[in-house]
């Protein structure tokens, strides 16, 4: 069998080598492993498929690492990972010890910048660019590649500001697919969208064409071509437009699947001496069928089937059941509006905002945006509920204590994938929220286990007392809850289970709860009695657990979080300030990053598993 | 005498019923007020002589507090605070107890939305706006006033790019003086300065002059006319342009101390069924000539002399001292750059960018694109510093994580006015960043008390170690150091003060370590010997530190922080592992906001001044 097109890539410039009537079947046997890896790993499978063509353009053109590349959010670089040495460990993306799903500076020289976030590769790549300025480096070209989404982040306009007036020859490809996660919104996207129409591509394309005729497609014979034909090229693919307000000369809309014009409008880029945008449009899950009619759906999936495109189906998560309760409370309260950053599904308010169109409000991907907008909207009189993923709330830090907790103004966080995230990595794990909410004076957070907990703190998180409040819930399903225990259901700021005649006290909260409860169990076997501790609410901790908790010789505390500034030394100061003076271990995250891996593998890494837990307590107490 | 026309403004609406022709005293009034009570209390004068006449404009057309008004920064509310029941109290502007230098909403309820960080406005506002159109208050007119300098900040951009979409009736006031605190930066405040000189704003006024004779200035009639004269208005003032684009409907550029064209353009805004942005020039320090001609050094201002525009001199201060040791090292080193956010002057960076323009970047009001800017830097060989104050780096907490921190890059922060900030206040306090900085894997921490030590730990910082580093240093003048006392410079993590036979340990860290040694001053005096602990080093803790610390039974810990998350948490979170089972109390700042005063009794009202914790260590020495 003839080798595939895609094993005759060693090293990236293997890509220009490809003759070009090749290079749809590069793209098809590129899309065939996306589909397939990502039905067998899970992963983001629309955002991909949409940037094949553009990604072979890219390395026809430059020379990477010389030239240097970021791509923006980076759900988007598994067809550069599979140009770049890691096809063959393609297999093992997002497992553990596998590669990324995101570009990662620590797995290869030519991830030049990590990401995951969004709306930070123009600043980042601008700041790429500084460097090889200053170094004196002038033939080293550097490139962004940002979704039309994540230009709806301050951030990214906070980059074009800035790099529209430095004037460097830098590169910004928007990859426009009408879409972030959800169908984009807000102004800029409106806007787009008028691009699109009043010049549509095709147009611009044959301009694009007639002119490139005239000049020979070559290096530096090009650039002066270019330099002669300045004022035409103006006329023909330059608009006055925003972009070109901000200082970037513009070229497009283009059609992002057609690999020789993105090819022709990419050499303009690489020759110019000044800022360039590229607007190049695309078609999010591009190329399989299923993806192409619900991209929503395939941005990020877990495991499917690839010849029907249905999913494994699960119970409901706690997003689900945080969207439930909170159109019940909606139901009878109209003051109640509910605001996301571009995760309208992700996080369980699709049925909100078809039941209450009125009162539901999607920012962009603006979490610094939501904070100020929800205390407005608390401000005079409603309740707003901003639902948001722990990794993403800490773009609000500042909002959060300069224009809600400030002002004492209710505005509720519903935190949503708080703690292990599992196979999407460091970059989105949840783990800071209990340390930076923990610091935000007269903040109240709250910490289900299971779901009535959820629908009774939310409730109480949106009616009772003053100033902002959180309720922090993790990724997934409920864990199994056994039938004989007694808990306030999250009527009570904590919830003590006490073991016959314990010395140790387990104090924990969360999802852990249900790991603590399993470690009680193992340790009971081993004849060490443990009485459990559970924080309903973990800010402001109870005054009256830390009480109880001072009764015990041996305390342990266990938290999915960072340790430092978390939740359990903060317990730890109060416990000594009552006069504590007995054993205490925290168990939580040391001073580290945690890696992509399964859930409960992240767990047993960070020694907060129940047979973990159970070792630990079994170890300190033998003693 | 007459009763002044200041006087007759005993609330709100009173604005309206001085005549026209006495507007222009009333604006002379105002300015001496200014004037005189900043120079008694110092504050932010430039800002607030910039938008007398807005001010005015503003309340002769709206109805305050039915309709809403947001200052964005909130720099410039004097005016609105003489004219909202706070004249006579005016004069404790900034002292203790005395009325707040920003709007706050705890002062009164014609401050809407308190502010005091940048940007903010635009998406506050919208809130307001949508929660009156849930509640159906259909006349109440929200307005968001937002300075040219504001607008580089991504959050406007969020907020405009929101805005534009929700199409309510909502205005923006672009107050646009060409100056952020520093001279305005970016393509953004070009594209600015474009507009200014194409549309000069003569002929400008002179169309809605000619278009506003055909109507009579009344409220619903005017309605009535403006929507037969659509398109003629749309010929005539509307332009197209970015904000246009954004789907603002856009007047100006019209003079902003004009008032009856001010007032002209507020009436269309405030009866237009759409978002409209009014583009108002002013003259920062306007009428104030001194103030006029440097409009930066009475930005924010000490005491000063109101007939010689003199203010106090004092000695260095630790930006100063930064600056100059930044300078020093880069004139030696080529890779180190320097990077502002619009703080070019207060965090001391004048003399480098004077020195080092290749070098120096001001990426304007966005500290959250400063990092990962600096990061690029970084990762392309540089070592790019970035100054910004502790309360504005809260900022970027998120960049800090997934940019710098995720990547292990080198960037450098200096984090000026760390601790209390004195008469700005709550807003302001730099408070947080021990408790945000603490909870950052690899992140190293450094905090100097004495301008010796500032220098080499910039050093340290720069040189030492991997990953992000910060240098955290307090507002103003070194504090006096006692002859003999023997410390390494910063060169070790920490220092030991030994006292004789003490069984008591007090550990601290930067400023407050000059309170401390006092201090032990006081408690030598009254018997009781106290070692001395000073953390050079505050992240990670040093290990031996903590080793020595538990040789104490009795370890008390004073930072200038909040205290939950904080240093000292983690301290005692360590020492516990260390065996400690001694007694520790933490004195930081507890769950709660510190409102203006100065900053020594900002250290009193939170026991850390040196009588206090004296008083602290007794009282817990006699039990």
């Amino acid at each position: 069998m003839a080798q595939s097109l895609l094993q005759q890539i060693q090293q990236p410039d293997d890509v220009k080598k490809i003759p070009e009537e090749e290079l749809p079947a590069l793209c098809e046997e590129i899309r065939t492993k996306l589909i397939e890896t990502v039905a067998e790993n899970g992963g983001h499978l629309s955002s991909n498929l949409g940037v094949v063509e553009l990604t072979v353009a890219l390395y026809r053109v430059f020379s990477f690492p010389e030239d240097q590349l970021v791509w923006d959010v980076g759900h988007q670089c598994y067809t550069h990972k599979l140009f770049t040495g890691r096809r063959e460990s393609f297999s093992t993306l997002r497992k553990e010890g596998g590669i990324s799903g995101f570009p990662n500076r620590a797995e290869s020289p030519l991830d030049i910048f990590s990401t995951g976030h969004s709306s930070t590769s123009i600043a980042s790549a601008l700041g790429l660019a500084c460097a090889n300025e200053i170094a004196g480096k002038k033939d080293c070209h550097v490139v962004s590649v940002i979704g039309d989404g994540a230009l709806s982040g301050g951030l990214a306009y906070e980059g074009l500001n800035n790099a529209g007036r430095y004037r460097r020859n830098f590169t910004v490809i928007l990859n426009d697919n009408k879409m972030s996660i959800n169908r984009n919104v807000g102004a800029m996207a409106r806007y787009l969208a008028v691009i699109r129409t009043k010049n549509g591509y095709r147009n611009v394309k044959n301009g694009l064409e007639s002119f490139l005729k005239h000049i020979p497609v070559v290096g530096s014979s090009l650039r002066n071509a270019l330099a002669r034909a300045k004022g035409m090229l103006k006329n023909t693919i330059y608009h006055s437009n925003i972009f070109e307000e901000m200082g970037f000369h513009y070229i497009g809309p283009i059609d992002g699947h057609d690999i020789a014009t993105l090819e022709r409008a990419l050499m303009i880029a690489r020759d110019a001496d000044y800022p360039v945008l590229i607007h190049a449009c695309t078609v999010k899950g591009k190329g399989y069928s299923f993806a192409e009619k619900n991209p929503r759906v395939f941005h990020g999936i877990g495991s499917f089937d690839v010849d029907t495109g249905e999913k494994q189906l699960s119970g409901d998560g706690y997003s689900d059941v945080f969207g439930q309760e909170l159109c019940a409370i909606a139901e009878k309260d109209p003051t109640v509006c509910a605001i996301t950053a571009a995760m309208k599904a992700g996080t369980g308010l699709t049925q909100f905002a078809r039941s209450f169109p009125g009162r539901f409000y999607d920012v962009g991907i603006a979490e610094e945006c939501a904070i100020p907008f929800a205390a407005g909207l608390a401000a005079n009189g409603m309740k707003p509920v901003f639902a948001v993923y722990s990794t993403f709330l800490q773009r609000a830090y500042d909002q959060l204590i300069h224009d809600a907790a400030l002002q004492n103004l209710r505005i509720v966080l519903a935190v949503d994938r708080a703690g292990f995230v599992g196979d999407d990595g460091a970059t989105h794990q949840g783990l800071f929220d209990p340390a930076f909410l923990n610091s935000i004076p007269g903040l109240t957070v709250y910490a289900p286990t299971y779901f009535d907990e959820l629908r009774r703190m939310l409730q109480k998180a949106i009616y009772e007392g003053s100033g902002p409040a959180a309720v922090r819930y993790p990724r997934g399903v409920e864990p199994q809850k056994p039938q004989k225990l007694a808990l306030s259901g999250g009527e009570n700021d904590f919830d003590l289970i006490p073991g016959a005649e314990a010395s140790v006290l387990l104090v924990t909260y969360g999802r852990l709860f249900a790991e603590c409860l399993r470690a009680a169990g193992l340790l009971a076997q081993r004849g060490i009695a443990v009485s459990l501790l559970k924080l309903n609410c973990i800010r402001p901790v109870p005054q009256q657990a830390v009480e109880k908790a001072a009764e015990y010789p041996n305390v342990f505390f266990a938290e999915e979080s960072v340790a430092a500034g978390g939740v359990g030394e903060h317990f730890l100061r109060l416990l000594t300030e009552q006069g504590f003076s007995g054993k205490f271990r925290l168990s939580a995250v040391q001073d580290r990053f945690v890696a992509h891996a399964s859930e409960r593998r992240q767990m047993e890494q960070n020694g907060l598993d129940a047979e973990s837990v159970a070792d630990i307590i079994t170890m300190e107490c033998s003693h």
